[in-house]
């Protein structure tokens, strides 16, 4: 599905670039030395080349000052060949990643991550969408799940995964988006286990984003229901010794009851990527109207 | 509880204005004739009068265009007496409700209505909270209600009530606000009346806005439960024929089984205007530190 939509943003690029139009071009600013960041930011670029999106990173030291590193998001906010700017987290301690955040100019905020966008999200209204979330919510749709009036859980509310994915899951048609409607519940570390077993138990579609490995257990599943696991957890394998990658969900017996289920790695992460491009074409043709 | 605000409010401000500074000023705008408009305006600038904020009413005729109105609206931005400004809900339909919000300067939008606003409370961020959720929360505290890690049903979802209360409901202590750390349910008008009753029944704090008159029967909730219900409904009364304000619960038989339950009128309504004062003393005092 990450493929598909990779390459329905490599026709609409080649389409602009036919128009004789500049293909939209993402900047990437990574600040230290933080391997997996490294990483991800490789993975972001390879999937700009292959869609045929212009991309950029900007390599800063660990010792780059706030000021500093403010001052290069400016610059990035004033040129206009840029049309999406990404500041890779997390940011040395001594910054402030909200401040940082905040200092994208929100039609260039392919993250999702400025306050203007979050408020407009939360409001159903047209926004640059946090990419997790916004892959979210395109498998389910694109899988055909049925989300009107069902149950959703969401396990974890961080502000950039669990939060934006319960909005847009309770979702109303009546904004500028497109509708979820789900009744949705928000469930975090402060939920008892037994409550989040007995939700779980009647979620319709399971989203599981804590970084607990195995939290969620096959006994906690509805049969038939569509579980997405956004959970990234490096544990050592008891038996090996090696280290390996897993989810927050038991795959090998949630699979066998879920109707939808997403593997770890391979599901959500690639899904991520996809839909980071899709946001830059949406910040290089301008499509959310701000105010 | 109210009243205690109203109070604790006038004495802020009187501390203000012995310091010598200028007490806190309201301006409220108003489009058109709409009764019920006048009325909301009118007990808002009487709670403003009793707190010692000073206040200013600028009356419209439903036929001003919209950039007349946004053209008021930015001189009231600009003018450095004035602190806060709210804009008296619904606009003529001529008029963009969206537009008119957003055109509030963030740190004057005492309605808490602005996406910076609703982006900052999302992300559990200082921010102006719209004042009805703002009363909802505050009498959970005052009345000692215990909110960590419990079952809390919000049915109705509307961006300028439900959503916020959503969100207050399940916020977390890691962000610059104070936490309520509910496991947090949101129901809306497709949610099947079966499954909210499920998820009712085991609410420990049930929050209704829905616009439905007896939505809430006494089956539908837990003994001991705090209900509060924003509801505001005006309904015939069959036998005298004379038409009555009521919320979205059946207080009496409610009342009976929950622990707390607000009464309509005079439960969140006065709650809503005491957090408008304070509000207002908030943004007199730039008490949110925009970015």
């Amino acid at each position: 599905m990450a493929k598909e939509i990779k390459l329905e943003v490599r026709e609409a690029v080649q389409e602009m670039v036919a128009l004789g139009k500049p293909p939209p071009c993402l900047t990437a600013v990574i600040v230290g030395d933080d391997p997996a960041s490294h990483t991800y930011v490789r993975n972001k670029m390879k999937a700009a080349e292959f869609t045929g999106i212009q991309s950029k990173t900007i390599q800063l030291p660990d010792t780059t000052s706030e000021s500093e590193l403010l001052a290069h998001i400016h610059e990035l906010n004033n040129d206009k060949s840029v049309n999406g700017v990404l500041v890779q987290l997390p940011v040395p301690k001594h910054i402030s990643e909200r401040k940082v955040c905040n200092a994208v100019a929100p039609e260039k905020d392919v993250d999702g991550f400025h306050v203007v966008n979050v408020g407009r999200f939360c409001k159903d209204l047209k926004s640059l969408v946090p990419a997790t979330p916004a892959g979210v919510i395109e498998m389910l749709k694109r899988s055909g799940v049925d989300t009107f009036g069902k149950n959703a859980v969401v396990c974890g509310r961080s502000k950039n995964v669990g939060m934006p994915i319960a909005m847009l899951l309770h979702s109303d048609g009546i904004g500028e988006t497109e509708a979820c409607d789900c009744t949705t519940i928000i469930c975090h570390r402060y939920t008892p286990h037994e409550e989040l077993k007995r939700y779980a138990q009647t979620a319709d579609i399971l989203i599981v984003a804590t970084g607990i490995p195995g939290l969620i257990t096959a006994d906690m599943i509805k049969e038939g229901s569509a579980v997405i696991d956004v959970g990234i957890n490096r544990i050592k394998d008891e038996k090996t010794g090696k280290f390996r990658i897993v989810g927050d969900v038991d795959f090998e017996a949630v699979s066998e009851k879920a109707g939808y289920i997403t593997p770890v790695p391979g599901g959500v992460g690639p899904m991520t990527v996809a839909m980071l491009m899709k946001n830059t074409l949406s910040a290089a043709r301008q499509e959310v109207e701000y105010y």
